[in-house]
Order: C-alpha cells, then structure tokens, then sequence
C-alpha cells in the first residue's frame, strides 16, 4: 500500500541507527495508516451501507437505519473540505438515486472531485468570500423547496463555517468577519464565538434543518473538533443551537466590544435579544424529530487505527485520548517524558511502544519565524528527548497542512536536537522565535503529506523501540 | 491507617455527588498512602536489610551488599531534608554498631528527629547560610580522619545542596550564592547552573567520596531530580562529576556573564581551566571503586504505590511516567485532557481508572498572586474538567509544601471552576494572576499534609469513575 507520507524515505535517513529507524517506521506507518483510515472516500464507505431499501449510517457514537421507500428523492448537500470526496463516494454506493445536490468545498481542489450528480462549489477558507454566500444561498435556496417526502445527506467537516457562510438580512459579510476577528485578538473561545456568529448568520445554528423542513436529514459528520459538539463543528448547520441572542450579547460586552462592532452587528443583536426577530433553532424544537447528526468520524477514529498498526507489527499502544489540548511546545514536552519513561522505567508500557494522542493544541505567537502547531510541538520534544535512543516523537495534521506551511507536520529523533546545534541552528533559539518549520526545513524532519482533503484534527505520536533501562 | 492527608474529609465535602466523591477518595487515598511509602524512615527500613554481618542496601535500579566483617566502625553522614529521619531509622537497624556521624537538615526540623549516636545539625535552605558552611566543615573534617576500615553511609537527599555548602577556598559564600542568583535570572536550567556551582564549591561533585578515601561510602539517596542522576542529586557529592572548569567559564560566557559575576569566581574558573587547581573528581577516576552511589527511593517509588492503591480498590491504573516537566498550567490541561478521554472514550483505560504521573513542573510567574506548580496545574485542569462528573484531578508535592504556600497541593472537581464563578473568583482569571492559592484557599481543595520531611517530587493524579460515554 502506498505510502501517505511522501518522504518517508528521507525521514528514515534520518535515523541515527537501527532503532532509531525501527521507531521512526512505527510512527510513520502508523500515521500514515491513522490518517489513510479518515479519508473521506474511505469514512463514507465504511460507515454506509445499502442493502434494498435500509440505508444505514454508522457513526462513532450512534447509528442509524433509514427506510429509503419512504422517500422520493434522495439530495446530497454539503460544507467543508471533505464534502467534496465524501459526495463522490456517496455517488459510488448510492448511484443514480441521488437526485442531485451541491457541496462547498476548499477553492482549488474541485478538480481532486468526481461527481456526476452532486454539484461541486470552490469556496474560499479560512475567512469566507463571496463564493462562499453564493454557496450558501444556493444551497439553502434548494433546501426550501423539499417536502416530507425527500432526504437529504448532508455531509459536514472542518472548513464547512467559513465555506458556507450566510449573513443573516440586516448584517453584511464583512460585519461577520470584523467581528470574528476581534473576538478572536480578545481572546475569546470557540464557545463565545459561536454565540455570536451563529446570530449573524441565516445557515449556522440549525438554520439549515429549518429550511430542509419537512425534509428529512441526516448530517454525516466528519469532526475535527475536540469533544465533539455537534453544535461546534462547521459552526453546526443542522445542529440545535443552545445559545441565545442574548448570550451573543453578553460576549461582546464581556470583551468591551460592544459599542466597536458595526453599527448593524449591535442592532440585530439587540433586536433578538427583544424577541423582534426568530432565534436560532433550539433544542428540543420538535424540527429536529427530522433531523439525525451522526458522527461518521472523527479523531478517536484515527488513534484507534494508529494503535491497530502499533500492534499488529508487535508493539504495545497506549492510547491518551482525542482531547488533547494546550501550548503546543508544552504538550510536546510531556508526550517526550512519557516517551522517557517508557524507555527508561517501563511505563506506561515495556517497549516496543506506541504512545497516541490526539486533540488540537495552540501556539502562543511571540516569534517571527514560521510554522504550525505540529511542528512546534516536535521541536519542543526534540529538546526532551534529546540524545535517546530509539525513541521519536511526531505530530501531524491530518488535513496535512500545518499552520502556514506546506508541511503535515514533523518528526523528531533522539539526534534531532545535536543535528541542529552541530549545524549551527540552535533548537531552542528557534522554538523562541516560533520558527520550527525554519529548523526542519533545513535539519531535517518536515513531514509531507499534501493536502489530504480530510480533517480529524491532529495525531501526535512517541514511539520507544529500545528499552534504556537493561 | 491514619491518612496523611490532614482535612481529607473537608475535600470530600466539595463533591458534587457520590461520583465525585468516589473519584476524589480514590485520588486522595493513593496520594496519601504514595508519600507514606516515601517517607524516610519508610525507605530505610525497606531497602536495608541486615543479617549477621551481610547488609544489603535494596536500590531503584541497583542493590549493594556488604561485608560488614571487612570494616571496624560505621559512620552516618549526610545531608537534605530527609537525612534526619533516614538516620534514625539506621540507628533503630543498625544500632550501636554506629560508631557515630552527622547529618544536615532542614532549620526547624531538628526536633522531630530522633538519634542517640549521629548527630543533627539544622541549616537554612533555599539558600545556604553560615550554617551550611560550618555543617560541610564538620562533616569535611570528620571524613578526613577516616581509614581504609571505615564504612560511610552517606544519606543524601532534596535540599542537600543548599544544606551542606562549603565554598572552595578563594570564593566567599556569597559569591555563589550571586552566581546562582544571575545564573537562574539568565535562564540557566540546572545542568548548567550545578557545572558553574560545582567547580566553586569544596563538597560538591564528588569531593565528599575523595575526603572519605580511602573509606568506603555507600550512598543511599533519595532522589527529587527528573531522571534521577546522581551528578545532580544534591549537587552530586559523591558522584563523579562530567564537567570541567572550563565548562563552567563556557556556561558564563553563554549568558554573558563573565564580566558580572565577582572577580574571585572568575579567577578561580579561569585558574582551574588552566591546570592551575585541581578539577572535581572524575568519572574513572579510581577512587570511586569504594563509592556506591543508591538511589533507595524516587518518584516512580511513590507512583508505584498509587498504581498499587487503585488496583487494590478495584481500580485501573495508567503510569504515565516520573519524567513529566513542562509549564505547570500546560500539563495540568494534558493531565485533564486524558481524563475527559477515560471519561467519554475510555482510553487509555476504562474508568475507573487512576492517571499516575509525577516529575517536576515550572510556574513561569507573571502575575502577583500566591501559589505554587502543584496548585497552579490543577488550577489549569479545573477549567478543563469543568462540568464533568466524576473526574478529578490532583497533584501534590510529596514534600507537603508547594511553591511559598502552607498547602501540599490542590484538588479539583469537574464542579470546582463553576464553584468558583458562583462566589465571584474567575478561575481563569486567578490564573492569570498565579493566584492558584488566592482560588483555592477561597474555593476550596488546597490539600494540607504538613512538610513530610521527604522529597520524591510532585504526584499527579486523575482519577476517572465514571463512564460518560454509557
């Protein structure tokens, strides 16, 4: 099977010795099997399955069986970088059922789709563009129309708020993106942002069930946000929503932002908050008997294949979890001392062993140099690990690119950091100025994968092949 | 068993239920039961072991055994915070076949010590003092004296650099105590700062065992370094020292402190890089043939028991190791992060679980509050586990002081940062400050155990008891 990884066999030459590489192998492999398990043609074909009439959509947490005689047509829509391949495998399975349909996907890589009925839209990403209204009214525009007798897959993933983005009537696109972004330089969370995107927006919050109604719709969701939340993931378009234009009121005011934001943010705001227009579809709003949400995938998915790989070629697995979170310099420094330790005393498990963690960390910009958060999390564990043996550590985007770079992210050997010093680029220098693509890039480590069209966040590997401790 | 844990039944009081309280008896009790089997006299008494004239010293990674009949009298030096205690247990094992001896400890602790035939000197500590000065004499002079029938049981451990200090004749204490002062304001980390310390110091770096030659020392030491080197243990002062004069002049020139520090440092580093004065004792060098240095007890000792304590309770037990570092805030979001995964995905294991991790965590200090790496990392985690059930997180510092503060550590509920909210203290916001102690003497879960008069390092622990998954 061909190898995910494209530089696979630079990276191994960059093995100090053979158990260097024998670590480096496992955790390669293992990635490269983790993140070829989540693609999105292969996530479609393994969680569906037709046989006359019962579809059935197979999710991480629950499933569901549709009975399709009850439905005249079948509709594929769709936001976010996967929609694209995960339409085309419907097309595979579902073939001329399908009636039609439109998916968003990332600008640039409609030509990586085949579809022959579903529609394909490039939008833009991460801030939305016009394409992605264009999209957005096109979809909802078509959703309007079904009645009780139609179904509609929509498929979800990463990109999918920004892709298909609507503002709602009385607020423009550029209002939306102002106001992000000064929520995010204040240093809101997820949580809060949403609050109040989802009340500028005629798309996200369960506004996308609302319009499909009395449709039927199951959201095939691809999740690339740690825990889960439905009503996170592509800011939740048929998700309900729990959250009040009160709430969204209360974030800006909490940030002292709300006399900075325009005029017209403040006054749809303050018109909901009044009951003056509709809030966005809330729980228990008996629309959502329609709907199912299924997670199809999602980074559990990816670990649990990772550690599938560790032990079929022999070595133990100790699996950390899909809710990892934190600085990612620090993240990478205690993943290096359980490398450490199981090396050195044995735990978590003798070696050979693979350590698998997953979630999505965050770099604390201070520097200049240029990376992603993958990156700068290997460097900082290449500090730690430094002068081992047989013991790497690597963390990898799955939608292979991380942060600005063209890179998937990075492997670090126990000689890593020495590689760096003997040629003059001190690690620890770099990591102070951000620049871990700075440092693999010319030591050494860069992992490739290009764009892989799938996004279950991040898998971050320590392998220990040789047992310090006899 | 008395719980060493002094208002258990106070922090039980914060559980939101029985699952809370469940997961917090599980953690607490673990704690409490690992520093009992670290405590001194415990470690005495479980690595030494006498039968007629065969004493056999049990290590972490080594044992020794010793052939009493080969030497006339037997003496107990030592220094740190648990040399007190380490030497009365001796005396109760060995009784008065001690000929005699001296151990450092900690001001204020003397009374709490009980020896008929070592004596017990107390000296300052985080920094050294006029004390550590005439301690390191005594000991010095006493060691002198001693021929090749002589048997020195040297007990050293956390503190020991500071309580036993002797300047090399040329430097003033205060010298080194401004070197050290610059260096750690410089960004010094510790391999450094002791290759600098060693070469101005009289005892550290091996000097002890070349004093005690032609006598045998047998060290027994406790260990509260990461990765348990002996060179680093108490400034190593009986272990052969890899570094030279001329690193420590490198380390200054580094951070360019050559010009700053006083001229009798520089003078006396720049004699020694010249052959002027002799180096510290070497690895290879032949008197080391009647030195053993055992390590009788370190971190993963003490996550052994807390394994040991959740099996017995019907509980899975995960180690992740004694080598964890990073910044304290970081790792207690890590530390969360598996516990939401045992939680709702049941990896690494299913609860009930114990998440066993220790190591040494620093506070990078910005703010003006009070607290210290244990409270401040479940601080961190509070906010992270907020609002699930049956989570905990716990850590403590075996020594029963954290940071400047009268606590040992904290615990946290998934109910502690809402707690918190509801009485006005923003969890977030208190760490900001560095005011985990400000939160949680307010709060509530600042764990007491008084000082311990041991040292292995922090214990980190997560205790998941229920599935949220199901």
């Amino acid at each position: 099977m061909e190898h995910l990884i494209k530089n696979l066999e630079e990276l191994l030459r960059l093995a100090e010795g053979s158990e260097d590489r024998e670590a480096a192998e496992l955790a390669l492999t293992a990635a490269s099997e983790a993140i070829r398990d989540v693609l999105p043609d292969k996530v479609v074909k393994r969680s569906i399955s037709l046989r006359e009439d019962k579809l059935v959509v197979r999710g991480v947490y629950e499933s569901s069986e549709i009975d399709l005689s009850r439905y005249d047509r079948i509709w594929v829509f769709g936001c976010g970088k996967a929609s694209g391949l995960m339409a085309s495998a419907l097309e595979d399975i579902l073939g001329d059922r399908i009636a039609g349909g439109l998916v968003l996907v990332l600008e640039g890589t409609e030509d990586r789709i085949r579809t022959s009925l579903v529609e394909v839209m490039g939008a833009s990403h991460p801030l939305p563009g016009d394409k992605s209204v264009r999209g957005a009214e096109a979809i909802v525009k078509q959703l309007k129309r079904l009645g009780e007798r139609d179904l509609v897959l929509f498929l979800v993933s990463g990109g999918g708020s920004a892709l298909m983005t609507l503002p709602r009537e009385g607020v423009e696109l550029e209002d939306i993106v102002e106001v992000t972004r000064q929520l995010l330089k204040a240093g809101a969370d997820i949580r809060e942002l949403n609050a109040v995107r989802k009340h500028l927006s005629a798309v996200k919050g369960g506004w996308l069930a609302r319009y499909a109604y009395p449709a039927t719709v199951v959201s095939m969701i691809v999740s690339d946000v740690v825990g889960d939340r439905l009503d996170t993931i592509a800011s939740g378009p048929t998700a309900p929503d729990g959250t009040t234009f009160r709430d969204a009121l209360e974030v800006l005011e909490r940030y002292r932002l709300l006399n900075k934001v325009s005029s017209r943010v403040r006054r749809m705001l303050e018109a909901g908050a009044s009951g003056a227009i509709p809030e966005t579809p809330k729980p228990g709003d008996p629309l959502f008997r329609k709907v199912k949400n299924i997670i199809v995938c999602n980074n559990a998915s990816a670990l649990e294949t990772a550690a599938r790989v560790a032990e079929k070629r022999g070595a133990r697995a100790v699996v950390l979890g899909s809710y990892i979170e934190g600085e990612a310099r620090e993240v990478g420094k205690v993943l290096a001392s359980i490398g450490r330790a199981a090396a050195h005393s044995k735990v978590p498990a003798e070696p050979p062993v693979l350590v698998v963690a997953g979630g999505e960390t965050t770099v604390t910009v201070k520097g200049e140099g240029r990376g992603g958060r993958n990156q700068e999390l290997t460097l900082a564990a290449s500090l730690k690990i430094r002068g081992e043996v047989g013991v790497v550590v690597c963390s990898i985007g799955t939608d292979g690119v991380d942060g600005d770079t063209d890179a998937a992210g990075a492997i670090a050997y126990g000689n890593t950091a020495e590689r760096g010093m003997l040629m003059g680029i001190d690690p620890q220098e770099a990591l102070d100025r951000n620049d871990s693509y700075g440092f693999f890039s010319r030591v050494g480590g860069l992992v490739f994968t290009g764009p892989t069209l799938t996004n279950v966040n991040d898998i971050m590997l320590v392998s220990v092949v040789r047992n310090a401790f006899n």
